[in-house]
């Protein structure tokens, strides 16, 4: 019984994703995990988390190995580098803080033994890192199913979940050696035998994929406030609007990334959530709870990366300065923004 | 003491822009007003109208002639036919009844007595009635000030208002006859030497130039949650998202209606609206209130004007859509869509 042959992982973000993460780690028995909660906090390290999932069936009072609600300072703590880190918070880098300043004080800048992986959707995500932690192997998480935290701690995730990891590619390091270690994060991933996690090496190719459905469907549904069950039955919102935006991402993905997605991409992004499940994307909850929303990974940064290269974007373009507008109110609600006083 | 030299008006719709149409018309005492009420009607009714205006300064307890709940079935009811039918409701064609079916109890298909006085905004509105009531003539009346219900009965306006009305062309009809009536409407609303209403020949021009603001800010507010005041301040939405559709707006009323609108109409449109009064347009109004939206007359007209002649409008095309969505939202909750049960 000994944890020498255990690596040390660090879960920042332990809402939806980071708790099933979690649950898969430390199931796998391969890992060490402690786990940063913020909102959730007092719930799960009271009682734990509960699961309903189509992985893990049912599953109640889990608690992770170390449960804090502050980011570890491993320098002032003394605590040996983690092996990995995991981000699963939300990532919104229009509003501080962002997540170097929030993953800093568990991961040196100098790091290089430390792999940080971004269990987080969208593009370029990995970009800023680049320069914060020139020397950091970063690797790609992408989830193909969503989950939800009904309530603090009770995990709803329907169907059963694939996991898509690879590496960000970083000239500074061997690309080999980083691909090594997301081989060893998927290894140590699946050993619980549950949640299919597989090495992907087409990261771009994972990421583009599911911005069909994140770029599109996710603004809209928000915007409109019709789930993705409604936004099929509202006479001509799918054709009108749903697939134009679709096209556009499919476009940018083959002329900025090379990456070129299966004929009937599109139709198959549309029809991916059960109807009849009337299922709320990420931004569409985010933006009925008055919080925060990812548009900028998820949205601006497509944009930009096919505006670059001249794909003609309109549909985003729109969708993408709205989702800016309802950001701003959400930051003059919240007291971010002064404005002058009304006469 | 005699009403022999009164005309008669039937003004359908109370609300913000009804209620001021009566006030005009009654305090000039050329007309004997009946006017026919929903949602006020008991208030109106009981204690009538109070307004804070800035053409008629603070007026309580005013009670138009007649107040009706419902619209006046002239043969049924033995009324001679009413010199003038102000319509001066929401005009949704999207939702029933269509404004024909509200009228036609006050207006037989045959008529050519009444003149048809159509207080509303958007492109188009007048076609339907080409159809219906071939022979009835038609008045544009386009207001530059918007007022507001605050409580049922409880009107503001806070500037002064001016409101332009012109004679809508019918080919089955005489322009100059026609035209005598506007002016015969525009003497009578103006007795009261208290609005600005003028005679305006060109209607086009007066409706393109008040679709700059309507087809682009009253959407765009209502879609982002933000006033007229915040919508100027939140980053680059005026440059992004405002601007572009207002463009569009300016090509297609040239494109499609041959109207020139002044160099500098979108400036002066974005800036219309003082800032530090944080108004919100109607549609945002309606939105919030749960109503249904004039997206048709105010968006979808000019859309499909400006495409029709190959004007390219993405901004608008986009925020048609959105619109359309929203509107499906409404029909929902309002238990008018049936939609496939839960799973």
């Amino acid at each position: 019984m000994t944890n020498a042959h255990k690596k040390t992982v660090l879960v920042i973000g332990g809402g939806a994703v980071g708790a099933v993460a979690v649950l898969n780690l430390q199931v796998g028995g391969l890992a060490d995990v402690t786990i940063v909660l913020r909102s959730n906090f007092s719930a799960v390290n009271a009682t734990g988390y509960d699961f309903e999932s189509g992985d893990h069936g049912s599953v109640t009072g889990f608690k992770p190995s170390v449960i804090r609600n502050t980011i570890p300072d491993i320098i002032k703590e003394s605590i040996p580098s983690y092996d990995y880190i995991l981000l699963s918070t939300k990532n919104i880098p229009d509003v501080p803080p962002t997540v170097i300043d929030l993953v800093s004080p568990a991961l040196p800048s100098e790091n290089t033994h430390t792999t940080l992986v971004l269990l987080q959707n969208g593009l370029n995500i990995e970009k800023p890192f680049l320069n914060s932690h020139p020397t950091t192997p970063v690797l790609s998480g992408v989830s193909l199913i969503g989950s939800a935290e009904l309530t603090p701690g009770q995990i709803v995730q329907d169907e059963p979940d694939k996991l898509f990891i690879g590496a960000f590619s970083n000239p500074n390091l061997s690309e080999p050696a980083t691909q090594d270690r997301a081989r060893e994060f998927v290894a140590m991933y699946s050993a619980a035998g549950k949640t299919q996690c597989v090495y992907s090496p087409n990261v771009l190719h994972d990421r583009w994929k599911k911005l069909v459905y994140n770029a599109c469907l996710n603004p809209i549904c928000a915007i409109t406030g019709l789930d993705t069950g409604r936004i099929r039955l509202a006479d001509e919102a799918i054709e009108g609007l749903v697939k134009p935006a679709m096209r556009e991402i499919v476009a940018a993905a083959k002329a900025a990334a090379g990456v070129d997605l299966d004929d009937g991409i599109v139709q198959w992004t549309v029809d991916m959530d059960p109807l009849e499940s009337y299922l709320k994307p990420s931004m569409q909850q985010d933006l009925e709870k008055g919080n925060f929303i990812e548009f900028e990974n998820l949205l601006g940064e497509p944009l930009r990366e096919g505006r670059k290269v001249g794909v003609f974007m309109p549909t985003l373009q729109v969708l993408y300065q709205l989702a800016k507008a309802v950001q701003w109110r959400n930051m003059e609600r919240k007291g971010m923004v002064d404005i002058p006083k009304k006469k």
